[in-house]
């Protein structure tokens, strides 16, 4: 490890104990081991896993046993490197990608990493997360960003590689009209992400007015389906990607969806959800869902540094890290809340 | 159309009036229009949607609202052709692909023919099938076969040609491990066909002890499921053909499937269906569904050709055109029975 | 054919007798047959093959024997409908496809019906072109346009049509560094569109300063190969669009693509053209050719509509129909000519 | 390291000092490092490769500047167990995956690990090879191998490996027609292969009668092109796999290759090479090369295991190591030289 006269011996930490239950704590910075870079965390995003976790202590199988630092959305800058990391990285400003694969399983070696069993992934028990000062992360994993790139921008490619992701295994392009359902964080990004694949159209749903006045700004149509049912729109998608998670919205949705399109789960809805099959099959639909995301930071940035996708728009709340509760729970009071960010330097 | 002494005025045709309700009658012998071809029909195999009319009047939406003529797996013999049909084609054996697209719609330009919303397909209301003795269809459709091929191999080449459309929707190729749940005609068929795409293992479920011997003699590994669940059998598929239909079949076997892994729904299960999402989500598992086929009839008959592929064994009952009600009932009493084939010239 | 007043009996187009032989000459005007829509014509782009035909007198194996009307980049207003087609067809504005596919060989069937053996396309001997003031063509080919095009642009969707035919060849999406050889008219317009499908650094070569100007206007780098070798640029690309057809040119650039780079053909460089097969294999690059186009004008209707491409720009110059040599003349003597239109009704 | 009475300190090896130079020398059996398993080799078979390097010193930009263990189609016994390695391996049957890539650059994410730039391959400067007594790799790339398999076998499921990753990239299946040009061992292995993925047709083109009736007994048809130019034998493969590596034959085939055809050039054939271009831009070809492979062994593997494979006819010849020269020197004075097996423990 480089030395470096700025780093201190510990740092604080948002530390979440239990539901509701988090504090600031005193905690060790930690030492970059073999290939990894120590990171100044400067931003990091709320996401609706970290909100999961604090209210219900769980999701699905991954129960928080220990004490957990919340946040994987992060960017800042490499202040020290460990042994065989790269020198030249100190002083850059970076985008954490927040799990890191084993490298030498089945899936990692299809280029699947996504999907390796012995995933290590920020903010996921019984590995802590990004809510504190310091991080040390693999090399390969914090990505430089361009100087045009602002932090909160940097820290919000994780959501836009969602959106890539998901854009990618719908294989949108131009021709294609694409139905997004649901208006929070990921779908507003992935209507933006769906114009820069080059698809023409996209229609993204919701009944909060707020949220599709956003999408309208993000270059979407947006149907309040409250007021206006989705299947009286008269809109025969290419491609669906489903971010609301409800499965009476999924349904509905696909039923709409033209012939041999391609609809892409997003939103988490349940172990076991009621899906048209009978439309799957007659007009064969491809149907998958997305986990995470591989090998999407190069066009994540690209994208964002080009200017076809904005992400500075969706922050609608700051907090520093003292705050972290704050950003946790904001969307609970504040239907305008879209995306809390923490600068745990603050 | 060229004018042969031997064909007749008129056929006897096996016409289904309303549920349970088939009675053989005389009909005009079809004139081959531009482009058609009439065909002596020799061997129609029975479908499961041919039961399912006789005994219901419909299938979902389609419903028998005219006298309709069922069948629509056949073969036969090429006895004259119309204006603008190649007239080498008379005396040509033929196996009948029962699907005419309109070949100028979005879905025929991409070459998904099979998702033509103005297809024109045999004993489905109100086109009339194959349970006669001629046939007028498009050349393109009266695919050749070779002198290898048995008539009722021949016939057969239309459920072959699901299998043929499921493995390639499901890109089985040597490395595959395929589950195959539900061993009717598909299931054996695509246990055939999935080993004859390359795959190593190939594991067959059903519950009925005829069925699973086939399976083995078709050379899959065979699971008698009411004895052995499947989710005990430690067989993790990269490939799921479901050809049962049976909603609680789907999800116990979707559970199974690898990450990565792709399933074709074939069997019909019902309008909505629950579905294991987490799973395809956490396993980025592509599920989609056949509806039909499209460019099947060379594969499928160079399968049979080569031998990689035996239909004859599926055929377990055989008939006349006068008993063509016992091809349709025969599975309710035997439980032996896989296929039935009527023969329309006896 | 619903007969309108307007219509006349006989037309003016500008026929081809021979090497350098254009003539005016008055024809009759077609009448539409069964699906077909009688377009008058209104705007005609010139295409390097045009002025191929016009010079020489063949492409390869293609040769004028008869008279032929060039032209294949056309658009205009349906005045009349023939029997079978859509009357509402009539008075609206449509960008005509110019190749009729047979709509049934397994080329078409398999969606790729640009490769129909059968294919009858515009000013390809011996089908006559649209350098004439009418023209009829099957409906589904004569594309409505909606009301923001500019009849010029309707008729530069065909070459936008190669564009869009390429970039989806090369599957260009964000991520992607698209190298364009040849700043011609369709490497303008594939640089615009591979920036459509997202790709995030176009680089265009070329030696014209006034064509690298126009790439540069286009949202593309330009390189002036003259001064700055390519191999020196320290650009990899991810994809190739090779547009310039010259051997040397194709060869070196290949040579920089990395590694599972995409590459396509788009240029003519001749029947045999050594290419670097080492890096090929050693980088496994996929190189591929296109032929046309199939299933484009949708896409490229809403590329145009969204402003994601603009046609208009690439127009340097404008001709009536009596002018039509001019148009096919131009390039030899003007450096800043990029396309010529010729308007029949002028 | 387990300690294992039976591993010596030195062990025999098979040297190359230059062309044509190779002599046996006494080396220390090599340590497994961390994940990795020493592995007592049993069969090496030879590869064209090797004998390049034998005769000439070098292929390309790799030259042998030191001293040079060759030989990369290795099978064996895990006899010992590097630190991290899984101890259960020890007294396991392997094949030897011959390159060990880096697992974290771009190629080996996107999981084309055979592209992988850093990657260490066996008998490739200045990594030595396996005719040698002992080898230590990587445990990942070792795999095991089925008591079915003899150890020959398992050494070439390298060979195999190049065959199904070609047919990967061919994507060969049911309805295919394969031409294979040269029926070296490559050709012989992918005349099977190609069989095993489904393909009905394979043409196997050579000039040699012993290699023609090898092919027939891979079950593929057999074209003496110095008698009947294959131009003339009536066959348009739907893939071609060009094994010959000679530009006059693969010019010629893919002069044969119809309309969205997949050229697969497998041969080496230098540096540049002339290509039919107008054939890949008319008729829409798709052509790439392949080197060496990626996730191949556990298809081969079944392939092998299953019967649809046989390699065990391939080996022509068979020695000890003190032999190795022969090995590499059999085929310049025997015509029926196919593969020459080295077997280091004799």
């Amino acid at each position: 490890m480089t030395v470096t006269s700025a780093i201190p011996a510990t740092m604080r930490a948002a530390v979440l104990h239990g539901p509701g239950q988090l504090s600031i704590e005193e905690r060790p910075v930690p030492v970059p081991g073999p290939g990894e870079v120590l990171v100044r965390v400067e931003a990091v995003g709320t996401c609706g896993s970290d909100v999961h976790y604090y209210r219900h202590g769980r999701i699905g199988d991954f129960v928080v046993r220990e004490p957990l630092v919340l946040g994987h959305e992060a960017a800042g800058t490499v202040v020290a490197c460990g042994p065989g990391a790269d020198a030249d990285r100190k002083g850059r400003r970076v985008s954490i990608e927040p799990g890191t694969p084993c490298g030498s399983c089945a899936q990692c070696r299809a280029g699947r990493y996504n999907l390796c069993p012995g995933m290590r992934f920020l903010a996921t028990p019984p590995v802590d997360g990004a809510f504190c000062e310091y991080l040390a992360v693999q090399q390969d994993f914090a990505h430089e960003v361009p100087d045009s790139l602002t932090v909160e921008e940097a820290a919000l490619l994780e959501p836009l590689s969602v959106a890539v992701w998901a854009c990618r295994k719908a294989r949108v392009a131009p021709g294609d009209r694409v139905l997004i359902t649901g208006a929070g964080p990921i779908g507003l990004v992935a209507a933006q992400t769906a114009r820069a694949f080059g698809a023409g159209e996209v229609l993204v749903t919701d009944v909060l007015p707020h949220r599709l006045a956003l999408a309208r700004a993000a270059g979407a149509t947006a149907l309040d389906v409250s007021r206006n049912p989705l299947h009286e729109a008269g809109f025969t998608p290419t491609v669906l990607l489903e971010c609301s998670g409800v499965p009476a919205v999924s349904s509905e949705a696909i039923r709409t969806v033209g012939r041999a399109g391609r609809v892409v789960l997003i939103g988490m809805g349940g172990d076991e959800v009621p899906l048209p099959v009978s439309r799957v099959q007659h007009h064969e639909l491809e149907v998958t869902g997305v986990f995470r995301y591989a090998h999407t930071w190069p066009a994540a940035t690209a994208l964002v540094q080009s200017g076809a996708v904005r992400l500075d728009s969706l922050v609608s709340h700051s907090y520093g890290l003292a705050e972290a509760e704050s950003a946790l729970t904001v969307a609970t009071h504040d239907a305008t809340a879209v995306k809390a960010v923490v600068h745990p330097q603050r």
